[in-house]
């Protein structure tokens, strides 16, 4: 139960909304939802204790405006701050006022958030951790130089612009004459985008996984991993579904990545619950992404297969509770699959908002139910298309799959599209089945136009 | 996966002809709904994969007519009938005609079905099997005899006529002078009601608690208990919650009752999913009451907390599948509580039913839910008044106790009224807290008129 902090202000909407004012009720604490005009028929403001409207519906007028979250603190007399994901979940500003304005952040301090918000210094922070990163070169001016460095590294590499970001100015290079010919190119490209021509070398991932560890941490230096995520069923960078433990990697690697993302976040003073993400190549080496400092959606496989329920342990730590689970007594005691459920056309993954004119949720053994919809309700168009997460477990990954099947047959919406169809199809192919997939699956294979 | 069986018809409606359909589904068989011309907006038949109506409303003009699922059966092609609970469920008529049809009955085989309905039988049956019945003696004719017997066994002691029945004739007995006061108008009372003036003496247990043992059996012989289930907390001897495990018992008195139950099974050849019900006195003696050879409403709570999915292993049973579970390797992880919702009224349980206008059931964190209810759907007159069950689970009683509370909390439903304001007030009552309820709580507190 909570001691401390006892009316906490959720600051944001939708199925994560609804997730904190469960564990904030568990644990007796009182739930202040807040509330967009445009979200007037959510049922979070319902389930809560207390709601208040706190702008219109675009997310810079309400969910993202401090000012506006600030005032609802202060009315309604809240001591501490949910932020879910998204929206506030990760700004260092408004951590940090709320640090000075004496309400609690329930997540990391500023001044974590605003180092592992920075990847250059994240990626120094892993190096000082002893956290693999993908080799990568400083600046390279000669071809000899850029030779030696790609031989070292490893082909293929990839060519980067220092100056450059979100892909561009970016070349694959597989061998020493391609780099020989490709250099210059590379140089002078930079140069003509970005005024810069200082160019750097990186090993290229070819095809990686996505992995992900779930760390929590507490106010008092104990920071315990809760087993990992596979996330490389992606659509373009954005994560469809979702399992744990990954099929791919083996416990050894398992236990490797864990204990590298404890390192990581006792080397940023983490506190709170947060996500270490790595890539991870087809001989099960591993690479450190970045760190979330927040909650992420697809937290329930986690909870489901070790029975810790993070966003209890988020609300606990921020009251000032000690972490008294060991790391050895976390199991992996069974396998979990999460189908985050999008109002999106399951062909096109166009938005497809509307009224849900008919509803039957699955459930049943072996599953869990995260939403905020009901029937009836009119799906707003301002916000992020999920509407929901259909969670399945079982003691084997098979008898998951054949869970996750039963239940996304069941599931029977209508009134708008949904990506249920998307998962049957995933459920069905043959390098899911086996777990060799890797994040360039849906995109290669299920992706039109 | 299902190898023999595959074609299933489920005689049975609502919730478990549901859950039915998922474990079927997940097996990879086929799910036959049979339904009435009253449930002909059940979702049972839109979840299973083929739908056929047997019949008007009245049960015994549909789900109790033995020709009418013979026919279903006969037209679909069915090779399996799941018979659920109640309706046909323990009718060895039915499970006999079905083995002589060459259809395989998902459940105890007819002449199991018909010992274990007896009671005499039965208790014949857990004497020689050295399950612990409830101390009686063989008729009594003199005042000298029932003396002796009745010192033998312990005051008090309930003085019953041998051919009564349902409490008629039965007189509670306190010490050696209400012996000798009551036995004549005991005996007088037998001859006036019953046409037979001979009457026996049983221990009587005040106020006892009701615990039960989920057992599984195959065809060769294994037999395994699943944990115990207490369902103290009755209104007029009809369970209302129960949870796992047993607040009051200790591991040692569980394991006892696990090992009797399972002895039982042997000595009445059990094959399938059943549940050997004991009483249980203030001293945590056990004493068996009878066996119900079919799936039980509660059993969601001991599949939580073993990770056992019963329903799937009834199937894979009566498909001639080996019970690969080890009876050590059972361990209750969690605590379940199950809160049957029933559409009545939570103050004068008077079933109220009519059209649900609106509908938002619990899920998230450590909560199940198993129904067939939906938004717009209009109860039917005709059945018991179970519109679905709640389940949660915690890594401790308290846990689950909370999480209760909030999913039950967060529970809307509009329309018709429901047993879940009765819940809410069990999990605040202090002899609920503490463990120490009995069968007697609800009627002597809680049952108004």
């Amino acid at each position: 139960m909570l001691k401390n902090i006892k009316r906490i202000l959720i600051a944001n909407r939708g199925e994560i909304a609804v997730r904190a004012v469960r564990s904030i009720r568990e644990l007796g604490g009182e739930s202040i939802a807040v509330y967009s005009t445009g979200d007037k028929n959510s049922i979070h403001k319902d389930l809560a204790d207390i709601a208040i409207c706190i702008g219109d519906a675009p997310a810079n007028k309400s969910y993202l405006n401090i000012p506006s979250i600030l005032s609802a603190i202060e009315i309604t007399g809240a001591d501490a701050v949910y932020p879910g994901y998204g929206f506030l979940a990760e700004n260092p500003n408004f951590a940090g006022i709320c640090e000075k304005s004496n309400i609690t952040f329930i997540g990391p301090s500023s001044e974590t958030l605003s180092l592992v918000g920075d990847k250059a210094k994240a990626r120094e922070a892993a190096k000082r951790a002893n956290v693999p990163i993908i080799p990568g070169s400083p600046p390279v001016e000669t071809l000899e130089e850029a030779l030696s460095i790609a031989k070292k590294i490893g082909y293929p590499v990839l060519l980067k612009a220092a100056a450059g970001g979100g892909g561009r100015g970016m070349r694959v290079v597989h061998n020493e004459q391609e780099l020989t010919r490709l250099l210059p190119v590379a140089q002078r490209e930079a140069e003509a985008n970005f005024g810069d021509s200082t160019v750097y070398i990186e090993k290229l991932i070819q095809s990686p996984k996505h992995i992900e560890i779930q760390i929590l941490a507490d106010k008092y230096g104990n920071v315990i991993y809760i087993g990992d995520r596979e996330c490389s069923i992606q659509r373009r960078h954005q994560k469809v579904l979702e399992e744990s433990p990954s099929p791919f990697i083996t416990d050894e690697v398992r236990k490797k990545m864990g204990e590298a993302a404890v390192r990581f976040a006792k080397e940023v003073g983490f506190v709170g619950a947060g996500t270490v993400e790595f890539i991870v190549d087809k001989d099960m080496n591993f690479y450190f992404i970045e760190m979330n400092g927040r909650i992420q959606v697809e937290h329930p496989v986690s909870e489901i297969t070790t029975g810790i329920d993070i966003v209890s342990w988020q609300l606990k730590i921020a009251d000032g509770q000690e972490l008294n689970i060991k790391q050895e007594d976390i199991k992996q005691k069974y396998h979990a699959i999460e189908f985050r459920i999008n109002a999106e056309d399951p062909e096109t993954f166009q938005p497809n908002i509307g009224k849900i004119e008919k509803l039957y949720l699955p459930g049943g053994f072996g599953v869990r139910v995260d939403t905020h919809i009901y029937q009836g309700y009119e799906i707003p168009p301002y916000y992020d298309s999920l509407i929901g997460k259909i969670i399945v477990y079982g003691k084997t990954r098979q008898e998951a799959i054949n869970r996750g099947k039963r239940a996304l047959k069941e599931f029977i919406i209508e009134g708008i599209k949904t990506t249920r169809d998307f998962h049957l199809k995933i459920l069905e192919d043959e390098r899911f089945l086996d777990g060799s997939y890797t994040t360039t699956l849906v995109d290669e294979k299920y992706l039109k136009g």
